[in-house]
């Protein structure tokens, strides 16, 4: 028969079943911190109707889309590119059978056909968190978001995880205030500053057409030139600002806003250091409206964020007349765990997806190899049975290839006399025991791994 | 703003939070059984290329897939219909970095542009195991497979499962002995007893050919026209039978085989009237060489088969020249909810996604009602705060909405007391209590209610 070479498109993520156990451990830690926050799941199509996802218009994302043929229907249709244009148009569609806020987490493949490059994937999970609101929500929730992705890096053992936030109406309002007319347009040179560098950031902001003024004016509030905490700056900026100057209200607003955030942020529970307020993030997308987050782990900055986010104004504005605010962050799910790797900042267990494996010598201990996989089962154990014909050197060999944290032989004697010789592959240490002390001894030592 | 119309496309499967909060319950008892049984977790690219997807001719397959339009690369691209063949390819194609048998199950989402109707999705979640072996895989896998099936019907509550189990070499063995030329096609037919039943069932053995004797002994060998048990079938079977007909051999090994499977069935766990040896079930799908399993819920077998697989004789053949047989099992996980729903043998629970809501009685009492939502959580309570503006109408029916077990409520007296009012939801029990004291209250009626 013709053999076709087994391969997979580039710029899609496959694990050996190792590293699949170590993914599945940081996606199932990211999960159960959402649950625990009260946040509710949820799993819409992989597909959705073009109407819907280029609704915004699109730009950069439509050329990135994956389409799907299908003749069958008229409509056409595209796989995901995010988790949020399918959240928008839930909430509109559903929207007299959700209670508001809706709060709402999901961990889902979403396909985006970048340019390929290492640790860039076409193919990978976002893992969002979003409470949406009827006409109002309460700052308090712009707080809670980056709680949560503390909590999660604190579980997954990384530590020096800080999130930078900052607020977009304090930015419109300071830009503002010193006559910066296209605001959104010098808040992405500003946001370029980490890769660029102060020097070509003051050459994009003289093509802005910004004076020397408003330039040294800007490199104080983010930082390049006043060594002063942000807050410090911040105190300094809304007392030199006369009352009725352009943006000055807005500016107040964000500042207040921001400063309740900071302090509720710790209130669910982030340690101080653990909150940066960063004059300098601004986040490219252009809906958000109030906070924006970025996430960085202390030593490793060049990682970029790890975790983003911020508040909208209007999630659904173009699937319902229903004012919809809302704030949410997302984790790029694969892009991350490829990071992470790389860093060795995680790595797989040396030991113990399987409890323990129960190795019949021969066809003869078959029968008493499955009731004791089974009775391992029933007490809560992963266990598997070995049951292939073969070779000892094989069996054992396989033994330690699955990594399980016990080994159980039942040979001839062990048949006999209703036994099974139990070795702990961490000690080494081999006894022969009846079953159930067998069985009490592997949960026991489960026990004290959890 | 011009309001599009939102909506998804048919014949995919959206769910409001309480029913997604049964549906990953039901999810997770499967990933939970499969884990217990040692399987690893794979995870595969949804997208495939198409010379892989289509490396066994495809046939009506290829005309229910949905391709990918995208123009960057040449490689023809398109989503996976099944779990099998990413499975062929995974372990050709990773073959010198696994361990055989190499056991794995795999919970995701494939694709079919079925002819849309009630109860089938074009988008659904396949749960499979599989076992995969190099050159030799010993039967009491295939005894190990349904027995997580059954296990996992067992945990979500659903009694009278039923494994059907038969052998397609016991059946390529008798239809030859009486003669049968063409037996893949008259299993084609048999297998359609169920849908069309005997009468036309005749006629269709007619159409291939056989005689009124060899459609009598067919009859007799389904148990269609003989009342006894298959396994007495069988028996009477095996002695009439001439030891030099022709197919007596493979008569004889498959019916030992499948004799020591059923016996391993019970080993694992499977009780005596959950393995029901059926000979009229065949499979439609032409790989399965050895064992073959139908499940069905006693009562309600108008459902059809909610679990089925058999064993292969040569997984990887498009992809390797090795030789790798396996045997595997596979829950069309979304349909499945879909018919327990309708069929009401599940439900989703009246409460207790949420453990405890708190609520904030004014602004004032928004730092304790954040700081109490901390302390909730980190005792492992799922807990969400309530800090939204409005009155306290509003309040408490979104408290009801969100259906927690405990209503916690922070107003003036509480803020000043440092206490909190605690209402158990499902007694209307409500009374005042420090903080500490509601933590243990909350924590100790949550591991009652686990």
């Amino acid at each position: 028969m013709n053999i076709i070479q087994p391969s997979i498109l580039p710029g899609f993520m496959e694990l050996l079943p190792q590293e699949q156990v170590l993914f599945d451990q940081v996606k199932e830690t990211i999960e159960r911190t959402y649950r625990r926050y009260g946040y509710w799941p949820l799993d819409t199509p992989a597909i959705e109707k073009n109407e819907i996802l280029f609704a915004k218009g699109g730009g950069e994302t439509t050329k990135q889309i994956f389409r799907i043929e299908k003749g069958e229907n008229a409509s056409e249709q595209s796989l995901r590119f995010d988790l949020t244009v399918p959240l928008a148009r839930y909430v509109a569609q559903h929207q007299s059978e959700l209670s508001f806020p809706f709060r709402r987490y999901h961990i889902a493949k979403v396909y985006r056909g970048e340019r390929n490059q290492r640790g860039r994937y076409r193919e990978f999970y976002q893992a969002d968190i979003d409470v949406i609101g009827l006409d109002h929500l309460s700052i308090i929730n712009d707080a809670e978001v980056p709680a949560a992705i503390y909590d999660i890096f604190s579980e997954i053992g990384i530590p020096g995880v800080r999130v930078h936030i900052n607020h977009r109406g304090l930015m419109n309002g300071f830009y503002t205030s010193i006559g910066v007319e296209d605001v959104q347009s010098v808040l992405h040179a500003v946001d370029k500053l980490g890769k660029v560098g102060a020097d070509v950031l003051k050459e994009m902001l003289e093509d802005e057409g910004l004076d020397a003024e408003q330039i040294e004016r800007i490199f104080a509030f983010i930082g390049v030139t006043d060594a002063r905490g942000a807050e410090e700056r911040l105190q300094a900026i809304a007392e030199a600002m006369p009352e009725d100057a352009p943006g000055a209200d807005l500016f107040r607003q964000g500042y207040s806003d921001l400063m309740t955030i900071k302090k509720a942020m710790h209130g669910f529970g982030m340690p101080e250091e653990a909150v940066v307020v960063d004059l300098a993030i601004t986040r490219g997308l252009d809906y958000y409206t109030g906070v924006v987050y970025e996430t960085f782990i202390d030593g490793y900055e060049s990682l970029g964020s790890v975790a983003s986010g911020g508040r909208y104004d209007n999630l659904a504005s173009n699937f319902s007349k229903q004012h919809m605010p809302g704030v949410g962050i997302s984790i790029g799910l694969t892009r991350l765990f490829f990071q992470l790797r790389e860093a060795n900042l995680i790595a797989p267990e040396q030991q113990g997806y399987i409890d323990a494996i129960v190795i019949a010598m021969s066809d003869e201990e078959v029968p008493q190899t499955v009731a004791l996989t089974r009775h391992l089962r029933d007490a809560g154990i992963v266990a598997q049975a070995y049951t292939e014909a073969g070779k000892l050197k094989k069996k054992f060999s396989y033994a330690d290839a699955v990594k399980a944290q016990y080994t159980l032989i039942i040979g001839e004697s062990e048949r006999q006399e209703q036994t099974v010789s139990v070795k702990n592959m961490a000690t080494g240490v081999q006894e022969t025991l009846p079953w159930d002390d067998a069985i009490d001894a592997i949960r026991r030592g489960k026990e004290e791994n959890a």
